[in-house]
């Protein structure tokens, strides 16, 4: 499934290769970030033909060396060449990002909506209705400040952070920080689901992609949000259901065994030099 | 200018009512709050007919009394039926709110992309054409973590906190606040606005109305961000000159004199409750 400086993913159930592999649209992507795997999930769930361009965030950024990816047919890995290419896109300095013929852009909604225009996707993932559509924005909105800004910390302390710093978190700092993802998911819930199947009513959107994505980050480092929280959980099940269980674990099987991370060495001075910008980032 | 249970705002050169006072489109806005500068300029310069909702956001969540706002034949004020009116848009706890019949909307850029679809505002707004509109959702995005996150930070440190905590907070804070903004302004020119007139080239877009709203709360209290700028000064001229500066100014107009909130008297009991929560929020 590898070709040239990257790889062609198609969509579940084909097999066809992108028709104009370094020339039509590429997508620079780790799965270990959530707003990655939102895009994964939605371009080939809605046979988008793009190539994987596999950026390893933590080597190039922050940890040094990722291990291995745990095995797994579908697994996007690339070799070294696929890494360096996301040099290239270089006004962007961080994933996801796209590169289509000279355009490049960066930003997870932005290149979603660029897609469900371009591909002209399923009225559902943004529907042409204005108040449907608004519903989504404003969540899409909403989840910056949120959602977006707690979930992720349960993975900064629960991992990253002790395998910086050598030890682990005081279990206050972990305290607060589910408190705060709490108070989020009360709202995810109340203000946003409330008693409807998705979002903005009985089908999927990019509302709901945008956070599921998020949600499961918890989950990879072992607190699992989902556990009592039966409406929340109800819902993850339609949004899987929705995408495919196979496209959506597939996405998701870096950051379900991120535990793994745990057990690489990192260069001492690295740690030096990191440690107290990862401390500073949960203050 | 007033009428009801709210005012119409018509915009520059008109001076028609609302055809549907009641019935059409409200905006619950409080000027002080930057995303409501941005959908009261937006709506006003489109000619969007809107009721104006005065909701005094300090006076019911956190200052206990605004000062009367400034003098001003077009400042918006109103009495307090407004301020309750706000109650009625119960999904919202916060501004700016639209309500457009049974409609009710929250989120800056949520209610700017309605307004923009509903009235079918000009082009350059939010151009059809695919890449110019990615590149205004990309400012959007990354506005949030950025622009947003850094510069209300200064209105908190310089006039709010001392004011509840009766002292002037460390130097460095500030200095730390302002080097986070440095940060995100350098961006801002280099990644976004370049050499440009405009984020997305020769037009003014809602990224630019978005962003300049923001970047007016830290010269209202003092701390001048375009002074050793130039770039950011001229951008600033033609977005001012885009929009119109009577109304550019009139929006800002509380903003620019939010040092008259130092006068005001605390409730000492509130200071006590809030305090410690408005330090929490500059860790």
């Amino acid at each position: 499934m590898r070709g040239g400086s990257g790889r062609s993913v198609q969509s579940r159930g084909s097999s066809r290769r992108a028709g104009r592999v370094g020339m039509g649209l590429e997508l620079y992507l780790d799965l270990l970030s959530q707003p990655c795997r939102a895009l994964y999930i939605f371009a080939r769930s809605n046979n988008i033909p793009f190539e994987f361009k596999h950026v390893e965030l933590f080597k190039d950024s922050v940890l040094g060396k990722k291990p291995a990816a745990a095995s797994g047919a579908e697994q996007p890995r690339a070799g070294p060449s696929n890494s360096e290419g996301a040099g290239k896109v270089s006004l962007l300095k961080k994933v996801p990002a796209l590169k289509d013929g000279d355009f490049t852009l960066a930003e997870c909604t932005a290149i979603l909506l660029y897609l469900s225009r371009k591909y002209n996707t399923p009225d559902h993932w943004y529907p042409s209705d204005i108040q449907q559509r608004a519903r989504v924005d404003e969540y899409l909105s909403w989840h910056h400040t949120n959602i977006r800004a707690n979930a992720p910390k349960t993975m900064w302390i629960k991992v990253l952070i002790p395998l910086f710093t050598g030890q682990p978190l005081p279990s206050e700092k972990l305290q607060e920080v589910m408190e705060g993802l709490s108070t989020s998911l009360k709202q995810f819930e109340e203000r946003f689901l409330q008693d409807k199947a998705f979002i903005i009513g009985s089908e999927i959107s990019l509302a709901d992609l945008v956070a599921i994505v998020e949600l499961m980050q918890p989950v990879g480092v072992g607190c699992d949000i989902f556990e009592d929280r039966p409406r929340l959980r109800e819902w993850r099940r339609r949004v899987e259901d929705a995408v495919g269980k196979e496209l959506f674990f597939q996405a998701h099987e870096m950051i379900l065994n991120i535990k793994e991370l745990s057990n690489i060495q990192i260069d001492p001075q690295l740690k030096e030099q990191l440690a107290p910008v990862l401390m500073k980032m949960l203050k």
